[in-house]
This record gives C-alpha cells, sequence and structure tokens, in this order.
C-alpha cells in the first residue's frame, strides 16, 4: 500500500482498487467512512439471507444491498459502486467451500445474484479511539481474536449457526464508556453482548481465538464481546449455497458514508 | 401508608404529608415522577457546595435549587412546594452532626437558607424495570447496599471526601442493557462508574456495606457501581456547616417532573 493511499477519498481508493493497483486490506484506510463486509448471493438463497440478517441484527447489520438481482452498484453507499472491481480482494465459496481468492470478480457475476453489505467493527474502533480509549487489537497491530459461542442465531431458512463474537479488553469504567459510544452505533454491531467470563457463552479459551489473532489482557482488565460479522460468513458455510461470493478478510468495500451518519442520536 | 397513598398525583401526596399524617418513606409512591434528595445549606456554604455538585455531577446531580436565599418554594420542581413541610421527615445537623429528625422544618427555617434538590436512583430503578430488568434490592425489599469507595471527589472549598456507591448486581447482558438505559438519565447519577472486582474501588467486602441492607448475588451475575446521593452527605459531614438539613433516608422530595423528562434522549 502507498503512503499517499490513506489520503485518497473513498471514491478515489474504489477507483485506484478498479484498476488493481491496490490489491491490500482496508484497514486504517479512508478514516471517517464506513466499510463494509460484502456477501453475494444467487437470488434463490437473497430472501432467506435477508431474514436471517434481519433476525439477528447484531452480527448481521444490514447496510445496503441490490436494488434488484444483477445490481452491483450500491448507489446509496457510493458515487460509482462497482461491486465487481472496487474491493481488493474477493473469496469464492461453492457450495459453501472456499474455492480461493480473486482481485475482481467480472469473469463470475451473474444477473442472477443479489449483494449484501453489512457494517463492520472499523466504525465503532473508531469511535473509540477518537473517545481517547484504547484498542488493543489496534495497539498491537493484528487481527481482534474472533470466537465461535453458544449463543444461537435465529435461523431462517437454511441459514443458521452460532454467533461469532470479537473481543476487546478494558478496564471496567473504560468498558462502560464503550457500551455507551457503542450503543450509538447500532449498525456497526451496536453495545457488546457479553462481558468477563468467557465460558457463559460458550467460550473455553481466550488465548486461542477461532478467527484472527491472540492479543494480551493487562492487569484489571476485563473482556468485551462484540457480535462479529463473521456470524453470517458461517451461516453461508452452513447454509451451503451452490455459489457465493465474499470480501477476503480485511479487504472492505469502502464507501462514501461518513461513520457519524451510522450513529442514532 | 395508606393503601390510597400510592394512587395520589405528587401534588396531593405532597399536600397529604404537609398536614403530618403521612410520615413515612416515599420508596414506590407517585410512580412515574422524579423524587429527589434535599440539602439544605446556610448562604455562606451555600456556593461552595453548588461548585461540589458540579464538579462531581454523577454522586451530585442537581435537579433544583433555591431561586434566592430563603426560598422554600422549589417552583420548577411542582406546583406549590413547600420545602419546609413537604417532606415526610427531615434530618438535622450541627457543624457536621446528626441531631435527630423532624417531620417538618418550619421551626428550623432561616432567610439565609438555600435548598439543593438532587437526583436519586428511584427513576433509574423505574427505568430498569419498565425494561423487563430485576432491581434486586427492591425484588429483595430492602435498601439498596452502599459503599464508602477510594475514588476521590473533586473537592470545593470546605466539602470533599471519597464517592458512594450503590450497588445493583446483574448478569453481563442484562448489565449491558442497564447501562445503556442509564446513561439516558444523567441527572438520577447516569452509568455505573465500575462494574466486577469491588477491590478496585476500594470496596473490601461486598458482604457487609457501609450503608443500607446486604443483597444477594446469583451465580454468573457481576456487581454494576452506581454513584450514590449519599456521596453529598459525606461531603457535608465532612463540611461541617454549622447548621444543615437533609431528608431522612427513603423520605424524598416526589416532584411533579415525569421521570421520562430527565431523559436525554
Amino acid at each position: 500500500m502507498s503512503l499517499s493511499a490513506s489520503l485518497l477519498s473513498p471514491y478515489e481508493l474504489r477507483q485506484q482498487i478498479r484498476t488493481g493497483s491496490m490489491t491490500h486490506n482496508t484497514s486504517g484506510l479512508c478514516a471517517g467512512y464506513v466499510q463494509g463486509n460484502l456477501c453475494i448471493l444467487p437470488e434463490a438463497y437473497a430472501n432467506d439471507f435477508l431474514k436471517f440478517c434481519h433476525l439477528n441484527p447484531k452480527p448481521c447489520p444490514i447496510i445496503g444491498m441490490s436494488e434488484k438481482p444483477g445490481d452491483f452498484r450500491l448507489k446509496s453507499l457510493g458515487q460509482d459502486i462497482d461491486l465487481r472491481t472496487d474491493i481488493p480482494q474477493y473469496k469464492l465459496f461453492n457450495h459453501g467451500q472456499a474455492q480461493g481468492q480473486v482481485v475482481n470478480i467480472l469473469d463470475h457475476w451473474r444477473d442472477d445474484l443479489v449483494a449484501f453489505v453489512l457494517g463492520c467493527s472499523f466504525s465503532f474502533e473508531e469511535a473509540l479511539i477518537a473517545d481517547g480509549l484504547e484498542v488493543r487489537n489496534l495497539t498491537q497491530g493484528v487481527n481482534v481474536p474472533m470466537y465461535r459461542t453458544n449463543i444461537a442465531c435465529q435461523a431462517a431458512g437454511p441459514f443458521a449457526g452460532n454467533m461469532v463474537v470479537s473481543m476487546r479488553p478494558f478496564k471496567p469504567a473504560d468498558a462502560i464508556r464503550a457500551i455507551q459510544i457503542c450503543s450509538r452505533f447500532p449498525s456497526v454491531h451496536g453495545a457488546p453482548v457479553h462481558f468477563g467470563d468467557p465460558r457463559a457463552i460458550g467460550i473455553a479459551n481466550l488465548e486461542q481465538p477461532d478467527f484472527g489473532d491472540k492479543i494480551n489482557l493487562n492487569p484489571g482488565e476485563v473482556p468485551l464481546f462484540w457480535a462479529c460479522g463473521v456470524t453470517p460468513q458461517v451461516a453461508v458455510e452452513q447454509a451451503k449455497p451452490p455459489f457465493c461470493i465474499t470480501h477476503a478478510p480485511g479487504c472492505m468495500l469502502v464507501t462514501d458514508l461518513p461513520n457519524s451518519t451510522l450513529a442514532i442520536f
């Protein structure tokens, strides 16, 4: 990633990604703008997926979707977006099995595909940092640790599974502040779903995340657990649609929406 | 307390208290209306107390004060309020020492006295219950447990001391909800100041509250600690003003303000 990439507008960054010259993750780019998770499904699966997201809004907060099958524009999220080219890397799935990564999906697009964009934790992490809180995964320069829980999502058609959560540690007074801040942003996972004892939600060992990296807890800190955007991926794996495309981890759709537009108060 | 007292309007209840026929605590009366802590000080101490409250808004949230020394009306809090008669029982202090309780202060009122009314936890407890949460001290029918902490208040003139906190236990998911709800009500202590390990804020033993009663914690629950309206009483004891009047514990000023008017969003 060039240094100058961090100064680009979301539109400029998407144009650069479109040319294929930027294929890295988007963490830290276009500060202040909403980034989203991508999930593209055949029309036959789209209604059930939409219902799954509606029933499980904390892990699966929809911030944009195709106006009709075949729509790759998502005009509500930004100028001239082309979902086939404007994401640094994509993952392809057949019947729930990963088939590799590509830098565009021009050859894979079909007129029956429906795209969903889901809110992502980058937005609330930015709000936490703006308030002076330390976000440990960012301080340590690693991916946030994520864990499978025993919290069942509400099923919709073939989409089902347990919630995946991300974890960030805070001292209690900072945790209370983090809960307040994140409550303002329900469309990027909102307030945590749990804090404290990991076993209460079926996590055996904080040192062994199911996704992402281990991070350190300091004395006096408690772990806070947020509903995580990996949850819909787990549901897709379970649903085994014949075909599916997602973003590659960390390679998000960078939208034109300022993070502040997601704040409900 | 007569059964009918629970159906009175705040104005009607205050009139009944004024006649001397109701001298009990006001817990559970006039549901939906703000109740307040009372602190009356000589003018010479009023400015420092006001500053103390301003510097420590979580334990000392002012919801009303005399327009000028000698004002016992506090028109902003309700119709025809007379602070000398409309509270079931008062405590008298000389130089910080309790001098006993009286059912009115007509004989103690002076033209140099300034009255302060501070928000009270009854308001947020009602909001928690309305949301379906269990408030343990109410379920057990006892006073909320309160503890002296090592959290120093900001001093103002002779007013100083450590924060007193009240404690209510919740399971983590309910605790997160309680933090959200109470954040809406900054003038009745707002969000908790701590949760979890009591020793982190200087509380040696949850089983031995400094004020109020012990309550039970169930498995999986964590204690949440709120800034408490006993804090200004501790500060007054430390300041040792020659004369001071407060409400007796649980015997509050019942105002005409709906609790909802205190919600900031």
